[in-house]
């Protein structure tokens, strides 16, 4: 099984591609969107569809795994991601790759085992899950990365059935 | 000049479309492009986006006029909405028309005159501008097509330095 995972957002969109056989992991590539401060935010939306269009058409995934968004205190930022979200999703459809969503406390549980871990745990054992020598920079690859080992774990094994990601 | 204005949403996104020519409006088109609650998300976003390509092959605007988002106190419909705005604009993008926003309160004192006009004040001012016989359901479309004026008013006269929408 082929997994997308993508930390959604406007100036920078996290993936990692993994590849999940007989409760293992590989890496097929991991990266980030990114698109400039300056530009009008209808190019920016853009260049996040055609990259993703890109990923999806080169990797072929069989699932995209994405974080289901919640307010925060800053709106303004959260409207933009939104809109970016939307055109993330309509990329996947494009392609008909089935997407799930998780919270972020699904994604935590489902790499730590522990909701309650913060961000660097999640980090190490992304890492560590991954076999990679140090955790992806810049975070939204990392977080990209967690996203999809949650749906990896999620679809994968009767733990799935506990922790199931929403269809979207 | 055609524009073709906009109310976001993902249930219902209202939309108008107005040739102005030497201070006269006359209407194109006007609707909306509505989605079923049941569907997956990314289909109903799908359905938008296409929904949108057909209206600008059909109308080719010279603008696309849409409505500023803000939070209300429902945040999961404002995530949703702005996840649809986002798709919307990708439409407008991949034909290359321009793209306007505008706040509710320039959206009020560009077709009444009046920023703390109600709503039913916009609605029958918009009727009247364009001479219709009847305020147009739903309010969706009633909405779009005041947005449309208040970029025809703005691009089309001395006032729209007053009350120019940001390009984005």
């Amino acid at each position: 099984m082929v997994v997308l995972g993508i930390d959604p957002g406007y100036a920078i969109v996290g993936y990692g591609v993994l590849n999940y056989n007989s409760n293992r992991f590989s890496i097929a590539e991991y990266g980030a969107v990114t698109t400039k401060a300056g530009d009008l935010f209808s190019d920016r939306l853009s260049e996040i569809f055609e990259g993703l269009c890109n990923i999806i058409e080169r990797c072929r995934p069989d699932a995209m795994s994405i974080e289901k968004l919640f307010f925060n205190t800053n709106t303004t930022t959260a409207i933009d991601v939104a809109q970016a979200r939307g055109v993330i999703l309509l990329a996947a459809k494009k392609y008909n790759v089935p997407i799930f969503e998780y919270t972020p406390l699904q994604v935590k549980s489902s790499v730590t085992g522990y909701g309650r871990a913060d961000k660097k745990q999640v980090m190490e054992m992304t890492k560590n899950l991954l076999g990679l020598q140090k955790v992806p920079k810049p975070d939204d690859t990392a977080d990209a990365l967690a996203i999809a080992i949650c749906h990896a774990h999620s679809a994968g094994s009767l733990l799935g059935t506990l922790n199931s990601g929403g269809r979207i």
